[in-house]
């Protein structure tokens, strides 16, 4: 974590905050279930895209802080998709974060419902923006719309689907591009998005932001790929070594890894070049871009 | 079929055909899970939630076509949960409306895939509300909240995990009670309430509102126990006695079949009491009530 810049960090600290805020309490009836939704969303994690959120209502010139429920909302949508990923007919992952996974501890059943919570919860704390952070609602709701669509059947779960559909098969480009594209890539580009537009975008800073979010997306899947090929168990919180036991597409199988870390780097200077037209506020999405090239977890 | 009138099939037809338009098309890529998302939600089904949107909105003034997008969100809703209900890890019901559930024609993981697409898309046409229909951006926020609490872990799904959690046990009443009014009760009334509000319902509107709705999800509930104890197969297009075999709380259980029976009626009297300042716009909710007590699936 010495990576991480004073603003950076104070910043995943407000995330936990306002996801703890957003959460039902842990003592809230069923019990059970409340605790399970907590387990897998507090207390760890980049808080990448929630930051990405944030640091892109900044960049527009918005009040980041007005983008903590949004910041909130992303997050779960993002702790959602890792429950029932790693849930036994999905990738069968025991562990996430360096701890067990949620189903390991709570049963599959409950894993299942705590998914379920946190990817509705999110949609209510986005119901909340009016009220709670002074959001007008036609931007709520556009929101609504953006975070729906990146996380959905056109988005994240697409990408998981077509993962799990080539599981097995010989890789194949288009295949790959679309797997990383949708599967990480669309709720980034929806998290960025969704933060600028609450930091009021014009159009072409929405533009703008959209090509920093895909040239991003592109860039944290080669890594994530390539970390688990040579990453260390201990600091991903996850066995290495996954994705090829599961015959999965990854950029190292297709291209090896020299040249996927060339990829990466490439994609990394596309960020930079999407936000050349934007002031220093745009500070903390330049420093998300450039930690990619360098993160071991 | 045959007890259904004019108007409220011809409404189930709307229902239908604004599902078949607000889901993705079956051959949006990818299409297996876009199959899967149509396969559970569209050709079946008595459509109530949907219905009871709409004629909650023509209750209070409002025009029931306005509402057809919000009757699309709530169908996927209820036909996520109805997905994930019957994976393996969780109810293990092998058929739904009378043909295989959506784990068994597409495998677990897709299935799972398939419901939480089926979560996120409705809120994805939630969000299409006032472009699509002109509904307000307030108020689009505002359903936007209500489904999401009624949905959530406060509401259907914190139900089913007390469902769950309560499996193997003695029936008790106060548990009794909290899974029917949150598993099947939280989404009727959410989508009472979100109709209503769709209309134009004034703040005494929309309390009756969800008065009706309170009771009729408890009637609805003690007849789907009773059915599940007593009811045909072939109607139900389910096994006859699951609900026994796995343990569960019911009313029969409880009380006995007769005295359930006469609970039922109970709850629709009650029913019919919180619509009785309104005028002849309610005909529907009254039709809806009525039908509890006749059904036979």
């Amino acid at each position: 974590m010495t990576i991480l810049s004073r603003e950076w960090s104070s910043w995943i600290q407000d995330v936990e905050a306002s996801l703890d805020k957003a959460l039902p309490p842990a003592d809230t009836f069923p019990q059970v279930l409340h605790e399970a939704m907590r387990y897998s969303t507090l207390g760890g994690g980049k808080r990448l895209r929630a930051v990405l959120a944030m640091g892109a209502c900044a960049a527009v010139g918005g009040d980041p802080a007005q983008a903590a429920g949004l910041a909130a909302a992303v997050e779960m949508i993002h702790a959602y998709s890792l429950i029932h990923d790693d849930l036994p007919c999905m990738d069968d992952d025991d562990f996430r974060r360096g701890k067990p996974a949620n189903h390991i501890v709570y049963g599959e059943a409950m894993a299942v419902l705590a998914g379920d919570a946190l990817l509705t919860e999110a949609f209510a704390e986005l119901a909340r923006l009016p009220e709670k952070y002074g959001v007008s609602p036609e931007t709520a709701v556009r929101i609504v719309g953006e975070l729906a669509l990146g996380a959905g059947s056109r988005g994240m779960v697409g990408g998981q689907a077509v993962d799990l559909l080539s599981t097995e098969q010989t890789p194949d480009e288009e295949t790959l591009r679309y797997i990383h594209t949708h599967k990480t890539g669309a709720l980034f580009k929806a998290a960025l998005r969704s933060g600028a537009l609450l930091g009021g975008a014009s159009e072409e800073e929405l533009a703008a932001i959209t090509r920093y979010g895909e040239w991003f997306g592109l860039a944290f899947q080669i890594t994530d790929d390539i970390l688990d090929e040579v990453g260390d168990a201990q600091s991903l919180g996850k066995p290495v070594g996954s994705d090829r036991s599961l015959g999965k597409q990854t950029y190292p199988r297709l291209y090896g890894l020299e040249r996927s870390r060339a990829l990466a780097a490439e994609c990394v200077e596309h960020c930079l070049e999407a936000l050349k037209d934007f002031p220093e506020r745009a500070g903390l999405l330049r420093e998300l871009a450039s930690f990619i090239l360098q993160r071991t977890h």
